[in-house]
């Protein structure tokens, strides 16, 4: 079957193009959700996307839509996007490689004269990162159903600035419904943020689903006292307790491979050095592919808590906060994948996306798989985020042949 | 031998007025060192000390002392004293017992109509919390030569408000030397602050010494990445190895009786929940009555954090920034207040002081013993501290007859 090249050199030039809205001293970007830099990087992206011919609308939460026509615009369309806002210490790929690989297949097909049957739709998700707004993935969330759009247009930043008002400040306060959108297929490029590619020399994951997470808040409960004049025996310090806690998570983990366990915020109180603490507050962090193995996860962290409990005397308090469900991508958009990455030549993986993405809100309500590529010692959400245009072109072919297959050629210049 | 009583009501009385600059809520203190409130107990002291008879100075750091004169002054006086300021939460008797139950010897002696031959000297020490100004115990640091008067004059609060213009400007920076200064023998009065004379169900503490202390500030550091993408067995959880780290000091300090250990501070760097925490810091506090179990404890801890840090691929910087000595309070002035707990009838154990206290500081230059009393459930720092007027009255009875000793009484009226 024949396969379309992309041009790795423009979509270069583009990423490097984008990457100087919100640029920092050490290489990365800055550009949080919904500020003066976001607004900058939607509007340059809005004036390629009409120079590439596209039909550019924004709906009610600021996602937008560059679709480039089909034949049949009575069928769904075929689409892919990612994000251009940044993590606060950023890099220059996390989210805006996959608008730009979008944007890049569009310049492609125009390049060929290829005729799709159905529409190719890109879009800009917005606030993926969570960083200034939480929780994270707030565009697609909404489209999918997964949140409302007025608790969204509700929620405010640590200034209390509600989103909805910056969302109109920015001029991107659409009125496309977000209700009632459809895909025929939906593929998202993004770099692994992890270290299993390089580790394996592969040069395109085929993302076969996301890990399924368990986040809980956790507050350790003790006796606050005098640390000269309080016998060990007699302590109820909350910090040992949680520090038994955060050992125990870690052999959870581990006894659950490839699962991951986390503890990334800890607050004491009262945080004096000759006091002992009395109350921990902590986040806790599960994450498997597998279903049965977090919720087996799940329930040796309530039996350690049990335990520390009876051994330590501080009470430990666990609050479930989210659960997010393993997800397994759609068969035929792995296929598809797949199939483009061996008619490209390029060597690949299975994989499991680690990290939450705007794909995965997609896959509820559209077949949706994802496509990744390396990234510098897996390192992401950090300035010094890296990868290479040669491994950006890889990941932007395969979209493009992927997302092919699915749109049917029904001709060429 | 003849013994004097104390007039417990009228100690208990002042000890409730003077809990009423700066009284809480809960039925605690907040009384900071050189704010109005600690003026206006300075002051209301003073009232008392110069109704009773005493000529009073302040010193060039702020210590008070009060002299009730003896037939010998070329003699050094009998001292006893403690501090007025309070821990932001603090009680009511943490310090304040000590100064009120020196007024009340001072109001007894008067009663009696004693005559000594060394002059008697209450000190009210600054800054002995050093809640607001670190280190604690400056005024009896200064006088011992443990700090310079300049270095604690140019300190600052968390405002950068310098102490030695607070000092002025509470009307509080005197002219008296701080050098040269001298005592026959010193007492301190001072409830536990721990629960070992309520667990053996003793009146009095007779200490004979203050714990030795090693503080150090710890950093571990690993490598920050995100909590869903880095696999467990790549990961440099910095947090994992601090945990670790938290769990031996309590294992060291438990393998060392009655020694403590205690991490009371931690900062978690970027104490984000999905990020794996890539640098902690932590206070370490290790403290033994034996110098040389002290010493042990510090070579274990080192060795532990070799072992963790080959573990756990984190590095550990160990930073010691204090090292006090295990005090042995003075073999007379112990005996002083050993034979005057017996005379009156109490029941009492020897204890050593597990907490630092301006006492401590004095028995660099002066013979020095302390005397404990019993404090609710061994609760301090805390606005819920509690005793009761018989345990005052039975602390500061202690201390006339211990003073008296060591004064030479010449007539009684």
């Amino acid at each position: 079957m024949q396969t379309f090249s992309i041009n790795g050199e423009r979509l270069w030039d583009s990423l490097m193009e984008m990457a100087k809205i919100g640029a920092t001293a050490k290489g990365g970007c800055r550009r949080l959700a919904l500020t003066d830099l976001d607004k900058q990087s939607r509007e340059l992206y809005i004036s390629w996307a009409e120079e590439a011919g596209c039909t550019v609308t924004v709906d009610q939460i600021g996602n937008i839509s560059a679709t480039r026509p089909g034949t049949d615009m009575s069928l769904a369309p075929v689409g892919t996007g990612s994000h251009l806002d940044t993590q606060p210490s950023g890099g220059k790929f996390d989210g805006v490689f996959g608008v730009l690989s979008g944007l890049e297949v569009i310049r492609s097909m125009n390049d060929h004269g290829i005729v799709t049957r159905h529409p190719i739709e890109i879009s800009v998700w917005t606030n993926e990162e969570g960083s200034r707004f939480a929780p994270a993935m707030m565009g697609s969330g909404v489209v999918s159903g997964r949140f409302t759009l007025q608790e969204i247009l509700d929620s405010v930043d640590v200034d209390g600035i509600r989103l909805g008002d910056e969302l109109q400040r920015i001029g991107f306060a659409g009125d496309a419904p977000i209700s009632g959108r459809k895909y025929h297929a939906f593929f998202e490029t993004h770099i692994e943020q992890g270290p299993y590619l390089e580790a394996e020399e592969k040069q395109i994951g085929v993302v076969t689903g996301g890990q399924g997470q368990r986040w809980y808040n956790a507050t350790c409960i003790g006796r606050e006292s005098h640390a000269g004049t309080t016998p060990m025996h007699l302590r109820k310090d909350a910090l040992v307790a949680a520090s038994e806690l955060i050992q125990k998570i870690e052999s959870i983990a581990k006894a659950h491979p490839p699962g991951c366990g986390t503890v990334g915020f800890v607050q004491v109180k009262p945080n004096s050095r000759n006091t002992i603490p009395g109350e921990i507050e902590l986040s806790i962090d599960l994450r498997h592919e597998n279903d049965d193995a977090l919720s087996a996860m799940d329930y040796e962290l309530s039996a350690a808590i049990a335990a520390i409990e009876q051994q330590t005397g501080v009470s430990i308090e666990l609050e479930p906060i989210w659960y997010y469900e393993p997800i397994a991508f759609d068969k035929d958009c792995i296929a598809a994948v797949s199939l483009a990455t061996k008619q490209l030549g390029y060597s690949h993986m299975p994989i499991i996306a680690g990290a939450g993405h705007d794909a995965c809100y997609v896959s509820d309500f559209a077949p949706t798989s994802m496509i990744f590529t390396p990234c510098l010692n897996g390192i992401s959400h950090n300035e010094i985020e890296s990868t290479t245009p040669e491994e950006c072109e890889a990941g932007c072919s395969v979209l493009l042949n992927a997302m092919l297959s699915m749109a049917v050629v029904e001709s060429t210049a």
